[in-house]
């Protein structure tokens, strides 16, 4: 039973669990954590009646080791549900152990059950492992679509 | 009042117009048009209580010239909800009028609505106007993530 994998919904009991694994993903990235206030609207959007995400836990025995956070969007032209996967991660002392393989598998059959036709996610450029891992799990890197944002500061002085 | 651009959520009466230009958008995009039944889901899904997507029409006149497609979803970091732009399409007859730009600025007032702290949509790589119209408009270009996509016939046999 030793490596065995569960998959736990988020939940008040488990919340700070996932906030540590948060953390790590911004380290691991590079990227800015969600600060105090963040956190707080985490819990509010994310435990809500009307959830504003899904997500996941992956434990081993007593240990949180993974998340994976996803919500459905539309493809327009197959007029179907995408599950879009907004992060999945894995603490690196628990990896080679299948973990990522179990949430994204998890993702599948999430997919399967809401009758999407896809299932899409963004990977940074660096993240060699993470790319590798998608191109094993037969993923298309849609090179000719180009990623674009605005943010909050901008539009707010927009119109 | 001419070329007076109005902003018309989608419904039973102008459904077939919605339709129309969707078709119009993928010759133009060079993909493949919603089928018969998916045109019939597309129906439901956007008219539904619990719609899965939210469409706006363009219309000068009489005329409907464009449209637009956005949901929300999510940004874990920012602790912020992101509105996704899925398609925004103005006919090609009907372009320099300003009816992109209006499209583009209804989807901002959403987003300051909704507390959003992102915009976020693709272009095709080769929609070099597209890209110009949202430079101008000072979207960043996030050439440092790429985009993947698994499709049903993949994880349809995959656990």
């Amino acid at each position: 039973m030793r490596n065995k994998i569960e998959i736990e919904k988020i939940k008040h009991e488990n919340f700070n669990h996932f906030l540590v694994l948060i953390d790590k993903l911004a380290e691991y990235e590079k990227l800015d954590p969600p600060d105090h206030k963040a956190k707080k609207r985490l819990r509010i959007d994310g435990l809500h009646d009307n959830a504003k995400y899904e997500a996941f836990l992956a434990k081993i025995g007593d240990n949180y080791v993974g998340y994976l956070i996803y919500f459905m969007t539309y493809s327009s032209f197959l007029a179907l549900p995408t599950l879009y996967i907004e992060d999945i991660f894995v603490l690196e002392e628990s990896r080679k152990k299948g973990v990522g393989q179990e949430l994204f598998n998890y993702c599948v059959k999430k997919a399967k059950e809401r009758k999407c036709g896809r299932i899409e996610w963004h990977v940074l450029d660096w993240n060699k492992l993470g790319q590798d891992f998608y191109k094993k799990n037969k993923a298309e890197h849609l090179s000719n679509w180009h990623y674009y944002r605005l943010t909050k500061d901008k539009f707010d002085s927009f119109i």
